[in-house]
Formats: C-alpha cells, structure tokens, sequence
C-alpha cells in the first residue's frame, strides 16, 4: 500500500511522461487556433469538461470571447468560431454529437483525446494526443491512477501552458489578466 | 388535504396576486435599465439564481450581453454596467455583498425583493418590489406555498413579460429568438 | 405595443389555461411514482432543465435523495431508480439519449413534455402532458409568449404543487424544509 | 519568449516542487479526515472550485456521500459532517464566511491553502499547505504561471493522490469506481 506521497509521486512521473510525449505541431497548431479564434466554444463531459471550464476562465482574463456549451448564456455556434472538443477516449457520445453540429454548421473543430484515430478525430481540422499516461490509450502501458485522472491532469497543465504562451504573445501580463479576473465573487 | 391540482389553484391565485401589485413604474423602470445598459450582470442564490440563469437565457436569444456572477466565462463588472440582484428577503448575505462591491464599481444596482427597506434595496437605483404571496413579505398575509416559491415563480413570470416587451420593442421575433438559441446542447 | 404588465396578464391567461388542462390522473401519477421513489434522477436541458433544478432543490429540503444528470456528485442510475425526465418539444436529442439510456438500466421512466406522441413518450411509465399554451403543441393555438416560456413556466407551477402536496402528506411543515435548507450559501 | 512545451515544463517544475514541500502529517491528517466522515462538503470559488468538483466526483465514484456548497441538491450541513475549504489566498469572501457558518454548526474544517496563518487557517481542524509555487505564498519565489494556476492543478494532483490512496484502503477498484461512474451522460 502506498501512501497519499507516493501516489502523487506515481501520479507526477506519469503527467511528465504524458505531457513529454506530446507532438510539438500539434500543441503550436492548438496555439494558432485560439489565438485566431474571434469566439472559442469549449465541450466535455465529467472531469474533462471542468478542466475546460478553467481553461474558459483563463481565457476569459485574456480578454477573449468564450463559452461553455450548456451553460444558459452561450449563444448559437456560427462558421466563423472555434469548436473545441476534449475527451480522453475519444467516443464520449454528447460530445460526439455536439462535435458532429458544430461541424455541420461550419465551425472549426479542434479535438484533444488521447485516441489516435475514430469519429471524433476525423472531424478535427486541428487534433492533439496526449497519450501514455492514460487507461483509454491503446498503444502504451496504463495508467496507475483511477480512470482519466492523468488525462484530465495533463489537459489543465497543458491548457494552462497554452495560455501563459498566449498571454506572452498577446503582452497581457499577470496583473492585467488578475484586473480581468471576475471581481465579484 | 388538498390533491396537486387545487394547490396548482392556490398557487396560481397567489401569483395572479403578487403580480397584480406590481408598480407600474417600478416595472417601467426596470425594463427602461435593461434596455440601456451594455451588460447585465444577474446575481442571485438557490432557486432566486436558477430564475435569473432562465432570464440571462432569454437576454442571449435577444442578442444581449449578459453574465451569471459566479459562472467561470463572467468577466469583471464596470461602472457601465447593469447588475441585476434578486432575493425573496433581501437578505441574502452573498446577494448583499455583490451588491455592495458593484455598487462600489460604481455599476447601476437593480434589485428586485419582497422587501419594502433594508440595505439592498438602498443600494438600488431601480427597485421592484414582489409583495403579497411571499412569506418574508411583511405587510400582506403568508403565502401557503412553501418558502419562498411564489416570490421565485413571480420572479419568472416577471422577467418573462419583460423579455416578450423587449422582443416587441426591438423587433426581434420569437424565430429571430430561436435563431440566437443555443444550437448545440 | 403592450408594456409589461400587460405581457404578464397575457402569460398568466396562458398559463392559467395550460394548467386547467392537465389530466388529474397523470398528475395522480406523477405523485405517486414520486413518493415512491428511493431516488429521483431529474434530466432537462436549457431552461426546462433550470426548472428542474427548482424541483431538485425542494425535494431536497423534503428529505429525499435526489440527483441532476450532468452534475459531478450524480451516481450512476440503477434499475430501482425514478428517471424523470422534461421537454417541451419531446424531442430534444440529449434528453432522448438520456431516456433510452435509464430505460435500458431498468429505471422507471416519467416524462413531462406538450408532445402527445413520439419515442419519448413511449419509454415512459407515467407521462404528464402540459398542452395549451406552448408553441410546440400540435392539438391548439400557439402561446404568444416567446418560444417555449409557457411550458417552462407551467413545468415550474405544476412541480411546485406536487411538493406542496408531498409535503403535506409526508407531514414536512414548511419550518421543517425551511431547516433542511442548505444552511450555508 | 517560450513556446507552450517550454512553459509546460517550467509548470512540472513549479508543480513538483510545491508537491514536495507538502507536510506529511498534514496529507496523513487530510486522507483520514476524509475516511472517518459520513458526508463531506466542498467549498471554493473560481477555479479552486471547479478542482473540488472535480474530487467530488472521484469520493462520489468510491461511494461516499459528498455535497458542492451552492449546489440545488446541497442539504444542509450538521454537526458530524466534514468541511472541506480551499483557497489559494486563504483570503477569498465567501469561502471564509461559508467555513466560519460551518464551525458554528460544529463541523469538523479542513482547509487548503498556500497561507501560513490567517482567520481560515484559525478555524481548521486540519490544515494542509501548498506553498512555494504559488503566487501569494510569502516563504518562497513566484510562480511564473500565471496567477494561482500552479495552486489549482497541485490541488487537483494532492486530491488525485488521496483519491488513490482512499480506493487502496477501502479496496475499491478502478473497475468497481468506473461501476459507480455516473451512467448517464
């Protein structure tokens, strides 16, 4: 039996092995999409789509247009926004789904799963693995942490590495993103 | 013992009440500061929230801007915009707190309260009263419905006759609303 | 042109109208399979599913064990479970999927919806029709209300009622909800 | 300026450091607070909060009843109940007030946070610290990640390593928590 240390000791040496594997075009490719994005729709389910909702926070203090599918003040997704889909095996169905209108209606769908191929992927005009660490990849050893905990881990740090490169980009400093930050609790 | 439908009666005397004591110019008001302003922020607890997250809703499919206080894509509040607080006893603590930041922002407080005083109401530049079917009102007779749920349903009912006096006076149709609805779920 | 008040007069003639027309024994039924239920699992979507939130929250403060699908502390359904699902249109896909799903666990499914036939309805042990003043209903006149706000609004007053009637058959006086109450904002 | 692989690694950096400063009698205090509690409840705000709703989903997948403050289906918490805060700055509102209305009920605290002391710190039971990657601690440098991202995702990796941990002890399975995972979407 392992302790609570040993566990995140376990859990970290995976989310570096994870994160180390991730294809450099891809993650400048998902970079690109959102800078250039005039509006981003962000969709997942469960833990994913909380690590999701981070993200929109975030994006939110850099001053961009973003919205959670589901929430009561998004509005309808138009050809010119950005789509963005993340499941860890790649074949969650309402976000299949969603994917599939958002395609439908034009958007640009960009996908982060760690499945290497199927439905959602081939909707994706930009898709990102993040492989390795994960229950649901088929092509490395699992996982010891429970489910998708190391894909959902691996998204925040990689959505969060996305938006201090953006912040850098734009010149939008800490300071300026906390004034963003929502100032009514 | 009553069966649902005669307390769906009694319910619906109680609203048909509440919503007949309504101030004209309290209504007039109201509507006149949701026209003019940019932004609308709503703020709100328990079912009081969930009505305004239902009018922000509408407020989208009218091609407004409007936010939810406490929703992760909520920006900061500026002194341009609107900050909608409702509570049935205008004595929410957290309802009360946002008020008194946003009026510090310098944003224009509107409350809507069965309360006729208290400092809520005080920070409002627009204040609506819903009196007459809510148990913490203290100038009329108990409502027989638990808690506060004539002041919630009122609320709904409310903002929905605002929303249809919006509509018309924009001139955006009920398909122009559907249009603007959220296209993915 | 009509102001507000006028608005919320026509809602309420709507509303009023809709409510009259429920059958009582589908609403009979509706209190029963709910009273019986170990645990009640609610699915809507948009403001449907808002309302349905509402409910959630009462029949918390009734004591009973109840869950939002979608929300991050929902366990999975088990075949002894009350699916109650709610839909304007009966037709809204996420809400469908979500019925196939319970039904194929053995849950007991009941559904609110205007629509007098179609999948959704057939999956349903108990199904509850409010008809009258929805814009989705094929059997009479159009709301004027926009979109589906009479349906929602009807969906609210109905629930209510059935609370008030399982509160006071339970023996919970409203003091005693009001201490279920969640205590902390 | 650093593509998002340079600036993901500098995150792992801060992420392993802040994760191996953890105190770990305060990790031991915090793992067997949360197994000898009937209910827990969370409370955070931002994304603090959304990284509880996340934990809140994996107690829920190992059976345990768990509650998010804010929540429509939250009861109200009692005496033999577990409270869980976490606040990077050990400053935010309404976290402080929300655990100083759980003391009064006689709640056991527990809190998250990179403060050393402080009104939060005061009330807990048990304590656990996240410093030295984190902008608003004071023993150490700054995060380069933008504001309290690096206090957020040792968060979750913390919560991750207890949940594994927790499913160890109990000797609950993967298999058995992806049994209890919520089965419909």
């Amino acid at each position: 039996m392992m302790n609570s240390q040993e566990w995140i000791q376990t859990d970290l040496r995976e989310l570096d092995r994870m994160l180390s594997l991730i294809n450099l075009e891809e993650a400048e490719a998902l970079g690109s999409a959102l800078l250039q994005a005039e509006r981003v729709f962000v969709m997942g389910r469960g833990r994913t789509g909380l690590v999701l909702e981070m993200f929109a926070m975030r994006l939110t203090q850099l001053g961009r247009q973003v919205h959670i599918i589901g929430s009561p003040t998004t509005p309808s997704v138009q050809p010119e926004d950005l789509f963005l889909a993340a499941s860890a095996s790649g074949k969650t169905e309402s976000v299949r789904l969603a994917a599939e209108q958002a395609a439908l209606i034009g958007a640009k769908i960009v996908v982060i799963t760690s499945r290497t191929e199927g439905e959602l992927n081939q909707r994706a005009a930009v898709c990102l693995h993040l492989t390795g660490g994960d229950k649901y990849s088929v092509d490395t050893e699992h996982s010891r942490m429970p489910l998708a905990s190391i894909f959902e881990q691996g998204l925040l740090v990689l959505l969060d590495g996305v938006i201090a490169e953006m912040a850098e980009g734009i010149g939008i400093s800490p300071e300026a993103m906390a004034a963003r930050h929502a100032n009514i609790e």
